[in-house]
């Protein structure tokens, strides 16, 4: 793969006229960001990365339009939706135009069981529309007031209901998407079933989305909720028992061990120190079955109020990654991992271990449960206070050696953040709709070492 | 406890005024009838036990009416819905009164998400009516348009949308509930939350149900699928993954083994001979990644059509007991099991050891997928070609030495037919709510085995 490395980008714009563009310096270093400073590895890797010139297409046709420009002048191009993703996702390694697409923000269709939506539609304002109807999105992040739907698509993976549809790259999550490839003549292509697969988490290196059928969730009115307990593990096992109720549904099940709250300002009142909180969204429907279960596990429920999560005051913002972007206010030491337990016995004896290291601190348990394939799971959004790049790999080592599965949120390559495999099937496809390599370059290890296609 | 044996029972219809009865023949025959005849062996301990009155009320305050003559005159009291039941779960062991709960038919009120209705609604008629605001029940047996909605919470346990919901005694499923007791002087109770479960799958014996607070699914288009497969483990392992795919929105899966197919006269021309099928409901909205996820284990899709079982063509009624139901119409010899597999690896080895004996059709395996608890499961409804009970015991011997549990459908009382444990809370409620052991009487083992309390 040949860059050209010497590009007029003024000339470039100009070519792309009739398309909003920008190349100060102020909105290329805001659009060259993400969330990657929650790891301090990432931010002494990707702090100096900046693009060259951002596009702010609103159709499909624009999107071709630069498409062919950055073709022809093998300029790198690296899609971006709101920039809320935490691995770097969206940062243009190799430089080149960053493809913005929150001005695509057009619903094309919002019908009941499924909406079709351009990518930078925000996810909370289209949930504004979609509950009209009686529906919502099936999953969401943290960041769901601000993070784009294809955003999500193609840099998320999980999130706030979850906990019923599992990840985006389950069956059916995804029904449709269109990409504009990045071939010597770039047009459009429609990807549907299980060929979706090649678009998903894939952070805009297999093509460029322009158009997402999504399949939506039934809305509940849904009934925020924090309940207290005395004892982490217990926490953590009325987190697991409220995944397994069938009867009770729900779309978030957070789990925070001492001290994590305390980072929480806003929630001081209802989680005393020394206390383990549970940040949950129950169906109203089911808030009475809901209550037994509290008593059943002796826990307490300090607070409750009606919230949909499409407003700011929701507990969603401190569940997911949001309890990290709150620790780290308080703390720029603090980081975190992302570890699959899959069992409650192992997780205790995760937790034990680093109890009873001194000061305790060093790791803070943090749990998320999904639903992965045939059970929910704890997954763990562990606080880690770092210290260096080894000790860090000691602890990720130390989980390894017990079971657990990291996917490592310290790398910005695809594979070395998820299951440390290189996709065959997602570098043939990229072969195919990016042959020279220019889509958000460097983020698929697996393209570029089978790759002998210099060109 | 002593009953009353010297009853007038014309005289007691004379009580009753402004209460429909019956005590003619025909009428106490067929009203004191359910599927029992699906086992020999209950059918033989059944089939000459007859109620001597049957009253029909339309209220609470008829049933207050009716349980005070009860109580006045010890005589038993046995209540039922439709009569769907598979076990005699209302029998009149003892003869008394039948309570008929057919005509305690109103919904009272029918909201989003929560309904609150008279015993008696049967479950079909109510879901046309939840239907239109866009809701259901959230599960259902295949006698689901003869079906009574009280019935089914004190007789049954599972049925289709069990997939999603798990079991009728899961926190949740049934919100509250208010019962007439057979005290000296009856009167009305209201059970909330956990302390619902002493009427679930309790028979009738805890009390006289009058009203109860259901929790509703959100209704979806559902499609109704059958799929081949050449081979059986491939179709169990394809409803195994079809339950756990997370993305794609079911309410019905249901596998049957050759021969079984055969049994569906109006099936027929979906699956040739020796073909092994799969009975599904599935969302219209996920039905393309669920053709994808046919075509990863090379089914052939024979069969689609929209179809929500409030109407006689639904494939519903093929599945679950309907099952045997079919089965039996060809072959009276045929009866059935109920089967916890737990797993796939148990499921194989037990179909493989019944393959291999002379004949190979002893038992054809039924499964049908629910969740249970932390997981979805096949539980198998297995047709057994009946010779003697010996040689039935002997199966039920084979199947939970190899771990499998079998929740009998071959007796009458509440507990050799589900767990095989006295529950003591059922057991403490009912010496509270029915201190003379009138309802049902001979249905609650726990009970009698407990009891000093001979009055």
């Amino acid at each position: 793969m040949k860059l050209n490395t010497n590009i007029d980008y003024q000339a470039i714009a100009e070519k792309l006229q009739g398309i909003e563009t920008t190349s100060d310096r102020e909105g290329l270093t805001k659009l060259s960001l993400d969330y990657y400073h929650f790891s301090p590895i990432l931010q002494e890797q990707l702090a100096d990365k900046r693009g060259d010139l951002v596009v702010f297409p609103t159709t499909e046709d624009e999107v071709l339009q630069i498409a062919q420009v950055c073709v022809q002048n093998r300029i790198p191009l690296t899609v971006r939706g709101a920039g809320t993703g935490n691995y770097g996702q969206c940062i243009p390694l190799q430089g080149g135009i960053i493809l913005d697409t929150t001005k695509m923000n057009q619903i094309m269709s919002l019908k009941p069981g499924i909406a079709c939506v351009q990518p930078g539609v925000k996810m909370a304002a289209f949930d504004k529309q979609a509950r009209k109807i009686g529906w919502e999105l099936r999953m969401a992040p943290s960041t769901y007031r601000s993070a784009s739907i294809g955003g999500f698509i193609g840099g998320g993976s999980v999130g706030m209901g979850s906990i019923n549809y599992g990840q985006i790259s389950d069956h059916g999550n995804l029904q449709r998407v269109r990409l504009v490839t990045m071939e010597e003549q770039p047009r459009v292509i429609e990807l549907q079933g299980d060929e979706v697969q090649n678009v998903l988490h894939a952070y805009g290196t297999t093509g460029i989305i322009t158009e997402l059928a999504i399949p939506l969730a039934p809305a509940y009115p849904w009934q925020e909720a924090i309940v207290i307990f005395a004892d982490f593990m217990t926490a953590a096992k009325f987190g697991q028992a409220l995944s397994d109720s069938n009867g009770i549904v729900k779309k978030l099940v957070s789990i925070h061990a001492d001290p994590i709250p305390r980072y929480f300002t806003a929630l001081q009142s209802y989680i005393p120190e020394g206390k383990h909180g549970a940040l949950l969204m129950i169906s109203a429907y089911d808030f009475a079955a809901f209550e037994d279960l509290v008593k059943e596990y002796q826990g307490e429920i300090t607070y409750s109020q009606p919230g949909s999560a499409i407003k700011g005051n929701s507990l969603l913002e401190f569940t997911w990654n949001h309890t990290t972007l709150h620790a780290r206010s308080c703390d720029r030491n603090l980081t975190y991992l992302q570890t699959f337990y899959f069992t409650l016995e192992r997780l205790e004896k995760l937790y034990q271990q680093y109890q009873q290291e001194e000061g305790g601190d060093e790791i803070m348990i943090h749990l998320e449960f999904l639903r992965a394939g045939d059970k929910a799971i704890p997954a763990g959004l562990q606080l880690i206070r770092y210290s260096t790049e080894a000790r860090l790999k000691e602890i990720i080592a130390e989980h390894e050696s017990q079971g657990a599965f990291i996917a490592n949120p310290h790398v910005y390559t695809i594979e070395d953040g998820g299951n440390k495999q290189i996709d065959p099937q997602k570098v043939a496809f990229k072969q195919q709709v990016d042959p020279n390599g220019l889509l958000n370059p460097g983020k698929m290890r697996g393209y570029y070492s089978t790759m002998n296609n210099e060109q």
